[in-house]
């Protein structure tokens, strides 16, 4: 199985806004510091290095934070890529302040993408170890205003980007079903009222409920806190009563420990929220080089 | 010593604006779901309830947002207080659809912020308990966009915000010394060119630097990534050199587990990266109550 | 077969946002007239009436845009509902300068919405009356930045939204195959690298290569440009073939004249362009009425 | 009469906002298509072709927005020429990612625009074989949001682009005068309370409100829902009563049938709100040059 | 001559937007002040006093941005009104945070409005008192970001706001007529290029060229910097020419020391960039009142 | 004692952001009169000439906004530099359009920032021809919206820009006491609640106050409204009292005329709300330099 490209495509310019944004957060009116201590126009360089190994993710985007500022880049280690204690990962040029005015907005976000694309790797070689055909997937528990760059880390570390906003797929969980009163009434309404372009997925927390929702003609269903064990079963079951097309995601509890229990199922999906939810920051820093 | 109120105040219109943008990311051309399966103009109530214990930050910032949206809320758990596994904190009523939108970016907000401030207070009541005065003090390490939120969860954690943005103290850092060349020049700089109503302060990594910030007029120096042994030292020794209303802060390494062996140096201020660079989220889940 | 709900939800203060933009570009440094004619705070009256037959679309945008100006409103014929020439559709009552000044925006939007939903319901009526179980469906071929409006229009008068954002469903086309080179290569590579939460459907322009698509595993079959009879063979074929739950789009070159030709194959999803691309405008006009 | 200019000048950068919003409405959190099945940073060239004949409007803003983007351009059919089916408009080279990302919005505004400047064209050509004097003219009843672009492609086409704004021009209407009482008092008001800046004009629906309005010294008169004969009739009597540099324009119920019976009269202005309210978008494709 | 009405009317919600971005640019990350001294939800009175005599502008901004953030206000001197030093202009009340935030972007709008306003009233008055029908008229020289607050102003004031965009009058000046080469040229092209709506105004340097662009159609004439007596000949000149709809403005080196002067020209306009660009602030101050 | 630098450093990207709304602002849907008479793609050359002496501020900007809409410029008088009447300051090159559209935006800008600094470095020359050592500081009185521009006009001019937002030093002002109660509350509630990073400063109105001030351990304090011989008595009593590190700050009534009284006292720094509150704009003319 070869290494998935990244889920989604945005022109640079409209990417650019969005991390303008983070900068602006940061800078407010103004640098003080650079501005007080560092000459104006003066060129330098700077390295951006890991202080622990990973895989990096956001390099695409700190390419296109530092050009926006008119800083020129060389990527040494590009996303998807492993890096190891001590190595460069992006060397930076230009001017001083600017470089300076940046750094900790291209380093947060750097890391934090960098994180979390790390764990998913880490999670997804567990899996392709044990030959399992399961993917790894995110969820929507990103930072908040994040959805865009914790989906895409999850998918440069080789995860499932799952849905992108409420408005791309039906997902009918336990608290619509709290309202509606039945599976078969809800899948129904959503194969009447919504778009033929939706995948219809069910959220269940019994065997009983995810054969309803398969017979109803969902798309997907979602095990939801199942043990490894009831996973199992279900699954089976399911495939046995003729849902191969159906797709099958666990989700809820899930994590490196338990994964590959969960794996040993027929399950096509493996969804966790801590790989956004509860993110370390892979550690890295920016160091000016010396002038000589 | 009393609990810290929160250290920022921003008028509730301001908010709601930063809030929206979150909702906005996420939901798209809208919640497809909700309109597919869920009846407009259904009144229903929810609850936000705890998942694990700790400390809650963030209920104002979903109250804002769900009244934002038309709904109302009854607080049970309030900012700055504990919440045990089971318990709920917040109360949410009005439209349906409208709850179920909001659903998990209020969830995501209220449990990022609850994570910090919970770990926050972990690390302050331990100084407490050793008796510490130091402070613990977020860096600039937040999430990408979340400066406001992050620093705000420290501050209800009982935190010290630290910085809010570049341009309300001078930190003259190893990359800024990079470029200056020395500690005495970077001060006489930002003394003469930054504003009076600026602190002055400067991250060290040798006690030698240390003393030379202090004599050049620094109001802070950071003893960046000493051991707690060296930063002991060194504290005690600017302290016998008459420096004592200069505040002293320890950064680098710090974690948990090592904070009370720095906290017994005469340190003022011990800030960690990790509080907003390691978040590990609050589990919470919200429940929609069964009519009757 | 009962009428079809919106199928967005989108909250009514981000729906405010977006209507607020379309007043103010057309306000710009203020309604002079209104302000130079009419005094402040008078209290009026007023109705909007058709000034021909239709089905009404954006009564709700219209009753948010008014009471986002602080102006009273009383639906008289909502959305989904037929509306005869001369029959009053809403009345607004509040100050005149923010009536006036508000007229043309809330006419432009309600007009355009309600023209777009009556084309929608007379070729869905068409259908309907022919026993055909086909749905009728938008394209993206939306006035510029008005996704969310047309698409909700066509939603309106009982048609299919279709995508809603470039986010939501793999759609290949006769330009990305051309780059591509073959329709197994497309679906191939959006199998691997899409996410498991979208749909993929391709674009084809004979039935070999919709039969392939349909081997390859696409979830729907766009059928780009074929006659109604061509249409009417591929849909049988494939069927026969065994691609009994593949859904079948005809696109290209329908209108209301043809579409009960292309209703008589077996397809379910009949889409046009002209929908949005070739709107006639409701006509209305907003009345104030005379002070007694 | 030579063909007129374009009606305004809007800096590139600012125009690039504009267009950038379009497509943001469109992408999303990104383009899953091109993502998942073009590869990245491939070039490819592609062309903008008509499928009918027509006046090409929106070229240059097609340009800018393909140059924001990063592509190459070479315009082959420029604004305010003459395209005929199967003519290419617009050649386009680059990445193929951010070309198919961009083709729809592009193709909505260039279609749209096209299809306002070549209706707008053909009555003015009407006007002109028929020798008349007046000039063609947009209303304010443009697409929610596009007046920019409406009221430009109208300009493309020949047209004269009415007012631009709310703030642009005293326009006292039946709703003001439903209000104020006579057009006398409104014209008064007028004069008093507007700037000296703006020209007042007032619709009448009698050749007795015409008079009214012209001696109370409005600038421009618009006989609003006149029949040709009735509006051929009034402005020989007002032009009689001596009013010469009075304009005149006749609004309502005029289209490509009449237009030439209201030409009969010395009428200054045409006035038609389905120039912009009813747009049949002109038929165009963009297609991918295959590669060699 | 009763005074004028303000010029522009612009919807509440447009307004809020507007206000809110002052207060953003000045809070950053919040009022640390307040946040720090303040107690939450402490509900306090407040006074807005006049420091020096003056006409009061702005208030109905100051109302708004207050009631925006939840506070209540009672309006003691409206705008157009004249205050007295020590005399309270508006009473404010609600929670004490809000209003300390607020208080210096409230200030900050009221006293630079009403120092415009005040100016402008003074010049105003100066005119009627020597009976002249002469118009003040400001010019677009406001602060940068503040047209629409600065031509509020003057209105209020009861000076003419002139042009309020770029868009909404043809004003043909030197730098114009020094690319175009002749005055007739420059108004020919206006004529043919421009909208029937707008005005053409040109700025002439000698009576000569006024002459000429009277011949050729201009709607308003500026004579830029003519002497006073120059000013008086030119009017009279043009008048006896036959050009008694012309309107002649004067502008250049206009102050409260020569304006009579010119005021006793034929002359229907006079325009001062200094009302706006120089502007000295009313002295005003927020007053917290003790509680009891 | 050398100029001081900038205060603030922010990114071209980021300013070119707030530059853009001021042309915005301006522009409308256009500038009808370029549109109309100026050829498009015709390139000039321009020059922006001093009327008066002062001192230049803005140049930077005026520089980025017209490179921001693709024209060339060449600086003759830079920022901090002295200008003399007639003198060039700027050419600018480039399309006629461009230049037209962006003249008054740009002179506005460029007008009050030098009007800014002019005043500010006559005052900073009156202290140091006195050999005073005390700084000219700026106050939060700017108008609306130009925190920015305004404060580092002062900084341009050699003045300190005092605080940049309400975020960045704790200013405990009258209306803040009449609610805390006493000076000794205020700072201690400061102390505890307010993050170590920011300075305290006082505004007392008498020398008792001050006393307390200090003691309780502000940074700063500023004497409100004392008179020069007050001030004077008041430093001198609070230097003796050994208050050698404390900042004074005075403030309120203090102008051209007074300033060298107050210099006399040992204040550190003199700051002045008619710095930006009481602007003439600097008499600057863009010249359009004729074709050959």
């Amino acid at each position: 199985m070869t290494l998935r490209l990244h889920s989604m495509f945005i022109p640079r310019r409209i990417l650019e806004d969005k991390l303008k944004q983070f900068l602006v957060d940061d800078v407010g009116q103004g640098d003080v510091t650079a501005a007080a201590v560092i000459p104006s126009n003066l060129p330098v360089r700077a390295e951006i290095v890991a202080k622990e190994n990973g895989l990096v993710a956001g390099v695409e985007e700190a390419v296109v934070l530092a050009e926006y500022l008119g800083l020129k880049t060389k990527v040494k280690i590009a996303d998807r890529q492993k890096v190891k204690n001590t190595q460069v990962i992006l060397e930076i040029s230009g001017d001083a302040q600017a470089i300076l005015c940046v750094e900790r907005t291209m380093l947060n976000l750097l890391s934090r993408m960098s994180g979390i694309a790390t764990k998913t790797r880490m999670l997804r070689e567990k899996l392709q170890k044990a030959n399992s055909r399961a993917r790894i997937a995110a969820t929507r528990k990103s930072a908040p205003g994040l959805l865009y760059f914790d989906k895409r880390a999850v998918a440069l570390g080789g995860g499932d980007s799952h849905r992108l906003h409420l408005d791309d797929m039906i997902l009918i969980k336990d608290n619509h079903l709290a309202i509606v009163g039945s599976i078969e009434e809800a899948i129904k309404k959503a194969k009447t009222n919504a778009s033929f372009s939706k995948k219809i997925e069910v959220e269940v927390t019994s065997f009983g409920d995810a054969l309803k929702a398969a017979e109803a003609g969902a798309d997907i269903v979602m095990l939801d806190n199942f043990s490894a064990k009831q996973a199992k079963k279900a699954c089976k079951a399911l495939r046995e009563s003729g849902f191969c097309n159906l797709i099958l995601e666990v989700s809820g509890g899930i994590n490196g420990e338990n994964l590959l229990e969960y794996a040993e199922s027929q399950v096509d999906i493996i969804s966790l929220g801590e790989l956004t939810h509860n993110v370390k920051a892979l550690d890295l820093s920016l160091e000016i080089i010396k002038k000589n």
